[in-house]
């Protein structure tokens, strides 16, 4: 499945996304009469970000309707024409035609947590077409699938029943670098997004408070409106419309007599007073905009004691600066102390009152981290909600994943890309992934064989390499799952879907398919603890026999 | 001037891409009557990035862009009227008619070098409406500055010779995240992009070299095609068209006579030979594929003499791994052994061969920082050129600016957002800003005034205090820009261009702003070493009124 935004945003991803040197590698395999080989190239990792185990594979959505729309426009194909040097004319008309019909992917499903070395895609097709797609697919998947990555750790952090808001969209790399982190921190893990052209592209839940703006733009009681402008359409038909004048009056009384020492702040009352009567069922407060003890609390305790009066329902405040930990708990004690002398003077019953102020949530703001939520958790109980931007969005720990497109098969052969470093030198051959369990203990590994190799099957023992030790291994499969699979064969192999619905599914998704990973990857310092990968015997000589090749020619004698 | 896309790729920058708290601001401050009141805006950042002393201004011109396509469609208000609780029927009308005609921007130029707390841009307007521009232009305008000045910071470690290239498409946030990133490197002083889509766009010159994957796409030398297929068009009526099976013969003919050791590879030599042979003017190689000094250099070096000998150009090779520093001298005196050797066997004059091999040119990558460049600069003479892509576009040593947007006056009053930190709190007030040269020693100071204060003038004394001493200073002035002026008022008053030339004056006119520094800012570890800065005497008194009547009422008492 895949989830499509109601909306095209994709206008800027068309075949021009891509180095020069793409297109200057295509015209020469054309002009060598090489460019319709077939050829095969892996998209994968070597190490995964943020010193987790794994990757949550994001971006295939993307990539799957960049594929849909790749084609040359006139005018693009004359651009490049001035800026290949010699560029053939046969070559152009290759490029007027050419499309991703004669494309063929086999991919991950998104959001499944992919560990080093294994493809999260395989594109096969004419090895000057294959090509030019590396730089798009990076570009697509990449930041997708780190920034999802990022979603889920930031909810391992801060539990499973936290409250997680990305507020990031002015810290992104523009519009789109925005749309896609609201979508797969979704997908990863979040609860709401403050970007509003998300929510309506992907039907994913808005939430936010106010800004310190809204706070300082009233200067006094007096600019509380005797009435608020409802116009005589909906909201006067509702039971929300509600006299500004009595609440600013009753919230003043209620100040008198719950609060000692100076005054709150008239103009943040003020600002309190209007939002709370505009949002009657919903208000909210950052109350940090002065002094978040000595005036912003106070001052939301007034409003939303005033509206309780009425039938009404306060949601909670935002911290937004200071030791938030430790904040939470004096604010959380001082709804308490308040509401206690409320319910004192004005003679309520003191448990209805504490029963309406339990539910209030705390959310706290302030560039928050994974490693300052992770903390904050094990100080402090009273923090319900975490609002992040900048550490989300930027992936600051690590803000570029590193994927790598590398050639696997050119014409039936196998093809490595060599380097000294074992790590670094890329496994050969058009491959086929699995995830399988191990009859004798349940443990999983992930298995790469060749793809026209007999894949692991329940029941029977399956010979292969530990990737890590390179030492032999037979397991007797219980349970086989294949990792790659079609998902574009010259047109998308799988269901396209939009809205709500799609993004619960496949949000589920993530969350069912991290559930199952072993306790060891699913640490925040997991680091190399990984499912073990297993090579078929086969795959191995392969490589072996490959990089044995380049080793004895070039190593001992340099660098 | 502001310099824009032949294409349009501003399609998804529409007033949804805000966050939702904006027009929940918005509409609340509809419902209290006080959406038409007029507020002023700043946007600036309180720290330059990177440890460095000061930001290049960018993204003004997708913000102006921005502001022009500002008008909501009907399913967006339709969407906005789902989100926004109790959301009132009279708002919604006022949305449907909104656009920035009422507003009103005043901006430096975009490249100017600016210092920390002096506005970037100045934004005046409706309240609600200047409110819900917030997330927009911090979007647009953050991720530009920074990579501008982040590409600034690598021409000053590189130094003024040196070519840079930015090849970070792959790696950037998504498409315009990469465009972006093209188009304000090159502004900020880089000299070339791979990314196609940007050239087209801007006319941004394209380079790029080739990957792994094409040296290692061929298996054997019999991957030589016998001839080049081009086409009867454009190639073959050119001088270009050379026989490939000549040139390998050639090429295989030296390397017998100039190489010693285990032959080099022959899958690298043949990819030589066919893109020497597609690009006989253009021939650059990636010699690192096996292995840089035993194959990479030898290889490059049979196909560059043999192209040599018909008349053609190499123009050299890249680098892309291993100590680039200590390898591009080996590489460079390999070049001469290789080259001398070569003259001696087929009894060319030596000094023109030198003279060829003298000229090739050496490009590395792999992962490249600002510090190790400057580190590779003062190591090694050899090399010319640095290709870097990671670290440029996600900036990586600090990937947002965290630029602020702070209400400083409603209704003709000033405004402050409070901190206890002094460095936190905003500067009030709508105002004008000035970069001033002192008669006594030429020395250049930024100054905040009021803007309907009397404007530093030449030959006036001004007196003022410095905003980090708070002492009063009386400086003469010799010169006087004004760094605030007019782009918008209600539509673009500024001139709009594209193409090549528009983006050569932009990229000439942050070079000048740059130069015109005093040094002790211009170092990539200058700080906080600034530009002093200088507020009026009026508005430091507003700043101070404001904010004391903050501190008398609620520091003390409060942690």
């Amino acid at each position: 499945m895949i989830v499509t935004a109601k909306n095209s945003f994709g206008v800027m991803v068309n075949p021009l996304l891509t180095d020069l040197y793409q297109l200057t590698m295509a015209h020469s395999y054309w002009c060598a009469a090489r460019h319709n080989v077939q050829a095969t190239f892996d998209l994968y990792f070597r190490k995964a970000p943020f010193g987790g185990s794994y990757v949550l594979f994001g971006g295939l959505d993307e990539c799957l309707q960049f594929l849909c729309n790749f084609k040359l426009m006139e005018s693009q194909v004359s651009y490049i024409s001035e800026q290949i040097p010699n560029c053939d004319t046969g070559f152009l008309d290759w490029l007027r035609g050419v499309d991703c019909s004669t494309v063929k992917i086999y991919a991950q499903q998104q959001g499944t947590p992919v560990f080093p070395n294994v493809p999260l895609m395989r594109v096969s097709g004419p090895l000057a077409l294959v090509q030019l797609l590396e730089t798009p697919l990076l570009n697509l998947v990449g930041y997708a699938s780190l920034v999802m990555t990022n979603a889920n750790r930031f909810r391992l952090a801060a539990g499973a029943s936290a409250t997680l808001l990305e507020f990031g969209v002015r810290r992104a790399q523009g519009p789109n670098g925005a749309l896609t982190a609201s979508k797969y921190c979704y997908l990863g893990g979040f609860d709401a997004t403050s970007n509003v052209a998300a929510g309506e592209a992907f039907g994913i839940p808005l939430q936010g408070t106010q800004a310190h703006a809204y706070v300082s733009s009233f200067a006094s009681l007096d600019d509380v409106p005797t009435d608020l402008t409802f116009s005589a359409g909906k909201a006067a038909a509702t039971k929300f419309l509600i006299k500004s004048a009595w609440v600013r009056d009753r919230a003043l009384k209620i100040r008198d007599c719950v609060h000692d020492g100076p005054s709150t702040s008239d103009s943040e009352l003020a600002a309190f007073i209007t939002y709370g009567c505009v949002y009657p069922m919903k208000f909210a407060a950052l109350v940090d905009t002065y002094s978040t003890l000595q005036s912003g609390v106070p001052n939301f305790m007034c409003v939303a004691l005033a509206l309780m009066e009425v039938g009404h329902t306060a949601i909670g405040v935002r911290l937004d600066s200071g030791d938030l930990s430790a904040l939470a708990g004096q604010v959380r004690k001082l709804f308490s102390d308040i509401a206690k002398r409320y319910a004192h003077v004005y003679q309520h019953k003191e448990e209805d009152v504490m029963k309406y102020i339990r539910k209030f949530k705390i959310l706290v703001s302030d560039d928050l981290t994974v490693s300052r939520i992770a903390d904050m958790r094990r100080k402090s109980v009273e923090i319900d909600a975490y609002g992040i931007g900048t550490h989300i969005v930027t992936c600051l720990e690590q803000p570029a994943l590193g994927c790598v497109y590398k050639l696997s098969s050119v014409d039936g052969t196998e093809r490595i890309k060599f380097s000294e470093n074992p790590s670094k030198s890329s496994i050969p051959g058009m491959k086929a992934a699995f995830r399988v369990q191990r009859e004798a203990d349940d443990d999983v590994f992930d298995v790469l064989t060749l793809a026209d190799e007999q894949a692991p099957k329940k029941g029977i023992d399956f010979l292969a390499l530990d990737w890590e030790s390179k030492n032999y291994v037979t397991i007797k499969v219980a349970h086989v799952v294949s990792l790659l699979n079609c998902v574009w064969n010259g047109a998308i192999t799988v269901d396209v879907q939009t809205g709500p619905d799609a993004l619960t599914q496949a949000r589920a998704y993530v969350d069912k398919q991290v559930a199952a990973l072993p306790q060891m990857c699913r640490y925040l310092d997991s680091g190399t603890r990984r499912i073990p990968l297993l090579v078929s015997t086969k795959l191995f000589d392969s490589y072996q026999n490959l990089r044995q090749n380049c080793i004895s020619r070039f190593i001992d004698t340099d660098g």
